[in-house]
């Protein structure tokens, strides 16, 4: 069954995670042999992602969205990152349908190589993580309390 | 009456907090005499984890919900909390159904093998307060302000 | 007329504040003549407080609820009454109806002894308060502007 | 045509500024030959005031709310605050009318006196608002960017 | 097509935001050949600019609107910043039509004149972004990821 992926992107991020999103979704599907339908949405910075999210479940009628988005580094960006975090997820919550969060803040990295680094990797993984909610789940419940990491390497986990 | 409960967990805590509750569901209703069906969700971190709980909710007929998953040490950790503390909340009194949070942060344990035990107590004792929500309200009732802790030990009371 | 109270408390709290305070209802309405019928609920923690709010509101349809519980010392635990406080006021305006939040902080008091006070102070005095929204707003107008306090003395007011 | 304002206030605070609002409100009036009836509601405390606005819109029908409160020092009520903010603004935009929140904080002045000039000065300000949201909002917009502050001198301001 | 866009400021500012708003957008549309009307609503603070946004999608039937307001440097006026974001937002997701916020944070600039330079050039680049959304998403989503900034220079920008 094909699926409709939406991608919310804005202009502030440093670099281009929508694209990256797009072209990673299309060639992991590719060999899944699964079919999705791509939406792209920009927007000017992260608290204008909910209402795009909201537009493309609306509007576009997708099955999922990812919200990309890089957080800067100066304390009032924190309190925007909860903000538009928050409202993402109300709108999530009202649709009922998943919004990957794909947020990556300055502070998490020490310069710009890094940063990329930690951008492109978080992206792709997250790909990774809206096919499985699409189209299998069951490999997301293998993985369940296994320490995976977006962004970073996996953590080590443990027996409880 | 056979009631339905819900576990939605993450990838990426670092032990299986979501296998321990059903294992130790199944286990107690047994004991108890109580009939249950379970439903897991697994999803990649805690914000994702209110859209999980709706989907229990409206898609698997879920009587209760637990809400499992880990807290990094990290301050934008802590915000991510608090976003995903209060997204499940808003589910929960939207649908009128309990949803248990057992959340469990990094920063509770000086090291892995604390955090494991911390994770084992809380989600075991979770399971407790489930089971009693559905089928045994009174219990909790004559344990009102008995200073009882999950993941610790409980705290001496005193009486008004 | 006949008015339904509902009493939501929990078993983290390290005394009985939903005892104390039915206790306290009913005594003050025997001298004062109102007729009330009280409805208990006891969850977990302060997190659960508002969905057994709502439950009190809908399936015992109660005209107040009592939200009472303690929040201990920890950093999370702010966050957690922040979160508490703000769902149950989500239900408070959904409902249209009064939830009188009565929390004490663990960090109010020096020792146990002293947060006994608080918390029996602070307990009786808002059912004071509950009595006077459901049947006697004109006594709590009358107050207006008075620097009455719940959990410790009345402080000092001034004109204006 | 005349207009219903709510005053919402609270016994908790040190100085009566629901009765100095009403005052105000109909001595301005007066002057302004404007048509107004109010109506009042206290309430315990801040995190009240929103089911008081809501009350006020709903059963006796207000145009507008004036909702005054006085925060204290401790940090625990910097959290109140924010609960209170913002369940009083999910009122005003659920029923689309709008509340003026009149908050003093005790930190704001260095002794009583100091506040109670705050308190004076910030709720009589606010009735001006009130009276031109309501019955002149050109007067509003000539002062669009011009500084002006309630319970303190107004701002210089600049052209940009 | 004839958009119509509302303009919601606040007398706090310390300059008129809002006037410069109307002024750039009818400058640039006449250029660009787009057809607007425009509908201005000030508001006391930045806390009442969500019921303002409101209005202006309900009584006056606006497409997008800009809500313009400056923060002050205490930490009372960081939160207010948050509150008033929050409501802001579940505005722009109940509607589902965007609300651009261009708030300026006084402690973003050392002196007034740094200020006003802010406000400027924040006001007038989301004037550009207020045309793109309603008119030309195209522009906007070639912009993705290239480091844009309002009220300061844009950002360098990196392939990932």
């Amino acid at each position: 069954m094909e699926k409709k992926i939406g991608i919310a992107d804005t202009t502030f991020a440093r670099a281009d995670m929508g694209g990256l999103a797009e072209r990673t979704l299309l060639a992991e599907v590719e060999k899944a042999g699964y079919k999705i339908k791509i939406e792209r949405y920009t927007v000017p910075g992260i608290k204008d992602l909910a209402i795009a999210c909201k537009k493309l479940f609306k509007e576009k009628n997708c099955d999922l969205v990812m919200a990309l988005g890089m957080v800067g580094r100066a304390e009032i960006d924190r309190q925007c990152a909860l903000v538009a975090s928050l409202i993402i997820r109300q709108v999530e919550i009202e649709i009922c349908k998943h919004i990957l969060e794909v947020f990556v803040h300055e502070e998490e990295a020490k310069n710009d190589k890094e940063l990329a680094k930690i951008m492109h990797n978080r992206t792709v993984k997250h790909c990774s993580n809206a096919l499985w909610l699409l189209f299998d789940q069951e490999t997301l419940r293998k993985r369940a309390g296994t320490g995976r990491r977006q962004g970073f390497e996996d953590e080590p986990f443990f027996e409880i």
